[in-house]
């Protein structure tokens, strides 16, 4: 792992000015962080944190409700699609704020042209992965659009689920002391994604870690209820990004353990070649969480005998600042700061 | 108004053999609805008729849930732009199921390149209609597509609502003596945007009538309670689908005065040049209901004295059947049968 180059860093400066909008606004770093709080979050007045997912009170109950677009390319790679990559990556935003999904809406925006097999293809992909979740597609919406005006096919999914009894995990909510787990390696997502392009020269030997996380999560919260202070999926941006959010949606410090981190010998090896750093590179099918350190022993033990968890592990601790610094200790005991994704890794990625 | 030009009605017909798709399919029409069911609604497995909006069981909490995605060119029209159009038509569509609206979700794909005065507008006008709905933006996703990939900004909004008390307008209610009712003039939206689209040498003297109608409803709810059978806000596809699905999913006939349909001189006159039918064209700010007939002068005062509905007036029946038949009688009083949209009219309507 390096640090981040000061050549990009430098690049992605004026990007921070521009008056348009750039590819690096969409890549889940600190330029699309800039986008979202200067001008969308700016234009609504919204100021609650940024979640997965939110709770909204529908006469009484509780109703969890989170919306992603899908724009993946290419839309079929080792290991999912698109349309799998749709089902998963809202039910784990439910997940991640302690819900059981319930239902999913289903919006396309289809350029013309599409081969009608290929949209046959991804709604089947799309139905056997809610069916496997047990979420219904209870509502939907399709959209055509000239050649030209879209990628083929872009899916925003959009669910709504019902909180688990005793969960309460939140962005705020982690606390120096609480523990930090990764539910297994990281990186393959990305990496899958890369290869698939084409053009690197790269087999196709990784393959994207697309799951869902809900039944990971249930146990979770059946082992340690609120004890399970904080919940992210890093998908763009990675690992990094996920926990720069945290630390500064809680106000807390982060100290991850490098040789900790579960990094796939192909992912690691891949990521040298392209001078990436794993903890940016993005995850479909692996989560984060704070836990209290009196619940860390029984999280772990209900994370390793749940779908999705075999490879859970402790990476590091949290600690009481500076608020939203994210520091790696590395093999030789030095510390460096590990900073969220700053301009574009990898678009489209999701 | 003149029955479907047979022309037409040919170019369409080998689009439903198509391996592709085509830009008709977004239509709204008759190739949309094949489209969905032979291939989304297929492969998903759903039998559910489809509506406006599905209503999920959260914990014991019916919760009203739809979604749309808005991809609609020129973005700034008279009378709106893509912003307010994306909070109207889900803020309407959860009101065509007798819902308050409470949340809202916000998923943009923005395209490489869009200048970032123009999100910002848009976003404001998000911003805007959501405060004027009473609704709030709770959630939301952002992703980035290369130049070339996308058309500026497609904006997908998903609600959530809470059932109005004594609501229960569905799609499957609607019963032979039924009043059918419009809220309002028909065709503004449609011929709006195809005035806006320039080239056709029309002054854009047509406003888009884009609005809610979640007042106007919870007012016809207020004073009829279930006698409300159906609901529907005719978007793509016009009057004229709107009515078709309604009276297919309740297996009813539908028969209209086409004299009593109000259409604006302005939309009629444009209509008349190009050769549509205003009953094919786009509204997103009137809705058409079926309510039982002793409740219709009740529902009408109520409507005529709510925000939107001061135009509103009878425009037909439902009848015995057959299933599925819309008739409108013309002046001369003859009947002729009102089809859906078949192929496309005009596409990125909304």
């Amino acid at each position: 792992m390096t640090t981040i180059d000061p050549l990009r860093a430098d690049c992605a400066v004026p990007h921070r000015e521009s008056d348009r909008v750039l590819l690096g606004h969409g890549s889940g770093g600190q330029l699309m962080a800039e986008l979202i709080d200067e001008v969308i979050v700016a234009e609504l007045g919204e100021t609650a944190p940024l979640q997965d997912a939110a709770v909204v009170d529908i006469a009484g109950t509780g109703v969890v409700f989170s919306t992603d677009s899908f724009v993946v390319t290419p839309r079929f790679f080792p290991g999912g699609d698109i349309g799998a990559l749709a089902v998963h990556g809202t039910v784990n935003d439910l997940a991640m704020r302690g819900a059981r999904p319930v239902a999913l809406a289903l919006a396309y925006v289809l350029e013309e042209g599409l081969p009608v097999e290929e949209l046959r293809a991804i709604t089947a992909s799309v139905a056997k992965s809610a069916a496997a979740c047990g979420i219904r597609i209870v509502t939907g919406d399709t959209k055509v659009v000239g050649r030209g005006a879209a990628d083929g096919i872009y899916i925003t999914t959009t669910g709504i689920g019902a909180r688990l009894p005793g969960a309460d995990p939140d962005a705020t909510r982690g606390r120096p002391g609480d523990v930090i787990l990764v539910s297994g390696p990281i990186g393959a997502h990305g990496m899958a994604i890369l290869c698939a392009r084409g053009g690197l020269g790269l087999e196709g030997e990784i393959r994207s870690d697309t799951a869902p996380l809900h039944e990971l999560v249930a146990a979770m919260i059946a082992a340690c209820g609120p004890d399970v202070h904080a919940l992210r999926d890093p998908t763009r941006g990675g690992l990094a990004s996920a926990l720069n959010e945290l630390a500064a949606a809680s106000g807390v410090g982060v100290e991850i353990e490098e040789a900790a981190v579960p990094v796939p010998t192909a992912v690691a090896a891949t990521c040298e070649l392209l001078g990436l750093d794993p903890l940016h590179v993005a995850n479909e099918g692996c989560l984060v969480a704070f836990v209290a350190p009196e619940a860390a022993e029984r999280a772990l033990a209900a994370m390793r005998s749940a779908p999705g968890g075999a490879g859970a592990t402790v990476i590091g601790r949290v600690t009481d600042g500076p608020a939203g610094r994210v520091t790696a200790r590395t093999l030789m005991g030095a510390g460096r700061i590990v900073d969220m994704l700053i301009g574009e890794q990898l678009p489209r990625i999701c």
